[in-house]
């Protein structure tokens, strides 16, 4: 089963109905009107459908080869990624001086999830170019610019990035990573790095790596890491291809799922680098690939969960097995569907709930990185920087049990590798943990991102969700059934954030014991407000796609958003419950 | 890795200290003094570590192959098959008239945890024949008991049960599968099944399949399936092996776990086979095998999160990542162990806490199993009844959960296939899918079960409860600590209940669409009583493992049993948000 039905309505909805993205005065956004959307929607989800979705469970079973050095990915990826490319999807929101297309983040980020849900492990080696590109971007100079942007942004070189080492993933104060310069400003890399993804593979003529590593006499710890450049190929000066690097791929990793992506050990000895931005200043650096590739995961993890709502869906209503109690839905039939059991149901909406609200989520937080990027919106950056590590956890850790949810529809057929559920569900496993395990995400928020600025971008939140629901009360049904609970919702995440301040001055492990139910709290208060701002937009049209999208947000007000309550009172019951156990009695 | 901890001191105290076995009037319960149970289950323990355990990864790799009809197990399987039936571990709790050792269930439902636990895919080619056996033992004639339980018992033959069939699963008044009668009582059996586990294997001499079909000319639905033997080798009057019969492996399943079981397609090409029990009374039969293996699959749910708990606990004691908030806890090392972070400790405690609680579950489960069957106690077989469903789907849902958040603390090294930590997530998601997929066990639980004999077994559920509370209270710690909340989360579980009453008989939609939350906010209760009962019994010990115990419970009532307000409120929201959407709609 290759299908995937791209959810163009939905995407068209959310971004000119509840973002009215055509009305924004961000520079760019008056191009996005409802024809130009919908081409470009249309044609990337064309893609998704025809290219990407068919390609997806010959790539999961094929997995990718090594031999003799050589990285074969499956069949029909490298025509694949060759359409990609040559279509202008790689570089569609990067920048013209660099060959990018410079249309919004926004419009990017749908597509995205279009190429995710249909072909995760495939779209990743384009998503990588991108994560680089940015880093490059940012923080290289023109001359690095020049030499290398065009060609990620065609998609004739691609990208990774390189943080793992065996003995450090999170903790990268303890990279080992050598860096020695050389006469000539450039440094000779010596070490092994772990779990790199596109590290290798047979889609384009160069590779360009970043790398995480350091220069002899640097600080110890995250302050002695620079950043690098590190070709498969060396660049010559007229830009073509020199000679191949010391640097290969020595293993590819047996892993749960995206077999069709390329997770390789690299190993670099002695391999010629090229500092980007300062000595010892790589973190910063790092942190812009990494926070453009938190949202991306994020992303990954709505798809899957939204491919595997559509299977499911389609799935519960073809197959027949048992009879609705309430009396035969399909009486000519020896059966009647699946989705006329209550049980069945509350699975597929816990399912659609999640997603379109997930979905409206991410691609909010999208039209605020272009707020910041191209309008200079402080406050939108901020608020993206507060709500990025809730967009990777939340999306992911929901992502995922989605499309476990997805999957248990299924009964039986859903365990064997002859439908796709398996395969979403051990894709979207890997969303959780990588550019920064989940946990890592709500030690970002509570941690460091509630605080920042003196609670400002927390404060500047709490605000938004207020005004929203003054502004929209004298609706008595979206009061009734959307804002009343979203402000019951909003004022336990307050509550929580009010306990962290008064207990983590005099005990920080308070703060962090709840900081997980803290992050899905968070989340449930976002996909929240996302449900009133689409019932809001949805009572304003009278289809049948209006109507679903109101009783799919009544769904989520009633049974997903009470959640908060439970994740309030476990953040409540503090540091004890957790911390109580000496390490060695576990 | 390879290395599994058999839980023996955890066991021990179930059995001795919170269930007090040895002090029981069950008749067989006398023998199990501490010295008895402790030398069977360190045995059965050591099986565990360094017979199955070892054979876990490889089979995982290796999976089944089928050549020519025949299916390969993996390596080594023959060899622990043939140490297993040497050892008598197979008949441990069956009739000593056909070979069997006649212990407790209790005690075998010890052992099987740590066999599931070690090698879930090989644990299952016995664990089959235990249900086959069950069948034959309740419902077949004095001439099939002689023929073919000794011989199960044994392990020289293996069983099976064959239920489904392509379209149909759950809903087995649809099945197609033909016995035609024979003039000398035989029946020739047609047809095809699917998702048959240990179908076809090479670990024993002959495998019996236990085969539903409709014999010609009986009433249509459930109501005219018959229950058949039909054996791989039809069985000579002197007990040996006679001619191959017409039946056969057709495929293997790919599937995303339990790779080192075979999961068959069977073909059934008039094969011969002989009725057990009366015609057209299958599903009654079947229900003796189903109930039985609801309980090993919660089982079989639990112990992959013990094993996954196991060793997601190690990790996390050794693997350096990161300082301690508070401060340096090892400050020679080049960082902390992961166990000091707050966030995952709150993982190992959630996993821990589910673990040890759901292991006291299923052991007081079994020992009203015992009660049932050797003391003929109806209030014990009428509660088991009501509780196969809640093992069965709570254990389940929650065990798998549980695999995964052990899976995460080993970050990016747990989605390798180079760690236990994906096979645990991959073999614990049959578990909530086979013998009726948790939706099934949910409507079980409130469709039929709650209100089973007038809701007889419901109350008396309850009135334990409120016994233990009572005759406890006077414990000003246990009181506080575990049985107020005890108390608030069994009122949730009554209000549910009644909400049920009020509104079912007008809508039963209404109380389906609540019943999978019915059957987590069931599962709380029942953990809390069980957390409540340990405590008790933990007060009175004054070691590191009482104290510890006392740690883990606190977590448990504290974090995880507030969870009943949440699905107490879902069930409220009753039948409306989950019906509302046409099915068109999806």
């Amino acid at each position: 089963m290759s299908a995937y039905d791209p959810p163009l309505r939905d995407l068209e909805f959310i971004l000119h109905d509840m973002l009215a993205v055509q009305e924004s005065p961000i520079p760019g956004f008056a191009d996005l009107d409802r024809d130009f959307t919908a081409a470009i929607l249309g044609e990337a989800g064309r893609i998704a459908r025809d290219v990407l979705a068919p390609l997806a469970a010959t790539g999961d079973r094929e997995g990718c080869r090594l031999e003799n050095g050589v990285v074969r990915t499956p069949e029909g990826f490298k025509a694949a990624y060759d359409l990609i490319a040559a279509g202008g999807w790689i570089g569609l929101d990067l920048d013209p001086d660099y060959g990018g297309q410079g249309m919004p983040h926004v419009l990017n980020t749908a597509i995205g999830e279009m190429h995710a849900g249909a072909n995760m492990a495939l779209n990743m080696y384009w998503g990588l170019s991108h994560g680089a590109y940015n880093a490059i971007h940012a923080h290289g100079s023109d001359e690095q610019k020049r030499t290398y942007l065009p060609k990620l942004v065609a998609g004739e070189w691609s990208g990774t990035m390189n943080l793992t080492e065996p003995h450090c993933g999170t903790d990268l104060g303890l990279l080992r990573t050598r860096a020695e310069p050389r006469d000539d400003g450039s440094y000779a890399l010596t070490g092994q790095k772990i779990f790199i993804s596109a590290g290798e593979h047979d889609l384009s003529e160069n590779i360009i790596h970043l790398v995480l590593a350091r220069i002899p006499g640097g600080p110890s710890g995250v302050k002695g890491i620079s950043l690098f450049i590190v070709p498969k190929f060396l660049v010559k000066p007229d830009g073509g291809l020199g000679e191949r690097n010391a640097l290969s791929c020595g293993k590819l990793e047996e892993k749960m799922g995206i077999h069709g992506n390329a997770t390789c050990v690299m190993n670099y000895d002695g391999a010629t680098g090229f500092l980007v931005g300062a000595a010892h200043d790589g973190l910063r650096a790092m942190f812009t690939m990494m926070n453009e590739a938190r949202l991306s995961v994020g992303v990954q993890g709505l798809a899957q969960a939204a491919a595997a709502y559509q299977a499911a869906a389609d799935y519960a209503r073809e197959r027949l097995q048992g009879r609705a109690v309430t009396g035969p839905a399909n009486p000519d039939g020896p059966a009647d569907p699946l989705i006329v059991h209550p049980d069945i149901r509350r699975a597929l909406m816990d399912q659609r709930a999640f997603v379109e609200g997930g979905r409206a989520f991410i691609l909010w937080a999208a039209s605020l990185i272009d707020a910041s990027a191209r309008s200079g919106d402080a406050d939108a950056e901020g608020l993206v920087s507060l709500l990025t590590p809730v967009i990777k956890g939340f999306l992911t850790d929901q992502g995922f049990a989605s499309a476990v949810q997805a999957q248990q529809v299924f009964g039986g057929h859903g365990y064997t590798e002859d439908w796709p559920m398996s395969r979403f569900v051990r894709d979207a496993r890997i969303t959780m943990i990588y550019e920064g395990a989940n946990g890592i995400q709500a030690l970002d928020l509570v941690g460091r991102k509630l605080a920042q600025d003196g609670g400002r971008h927390a404060m500047a939140f709490f605000a938004l969700v207020k005004d929203f629901i003054k502004a929209n009360e004298a609706d008595a049904t979206l009061k009734a059934e959307f804002l009343d609970p979203l402000k019951a919702a909003s004022k336990d995440l307050q509550a929580a954030a009010t306990f962290f301040v008064e207990t983590g001055m005099k005990n920080p492990d308070a703060a962090l014991a709840g900081s997980t139910d803290f992050l899905h709290l968070f989340g449930h208060v976002c996909l929240g407000l996302m449900w009133a701002r689409m019932a809001r937009a949805a009572l304003a049209g009278d289809e049948d796609f209006h109507r679903a999208k109101l009783a799919t947000g009544r769904y989520y007000m009633a049974r997903l958003l009470p959640a908060t309550a439970l994740h309030l009172a476990r953040i409540r019951s503090g540091a004890d419950p957790v911390m109580a156990l000496p390490a060695e009695a576990f």
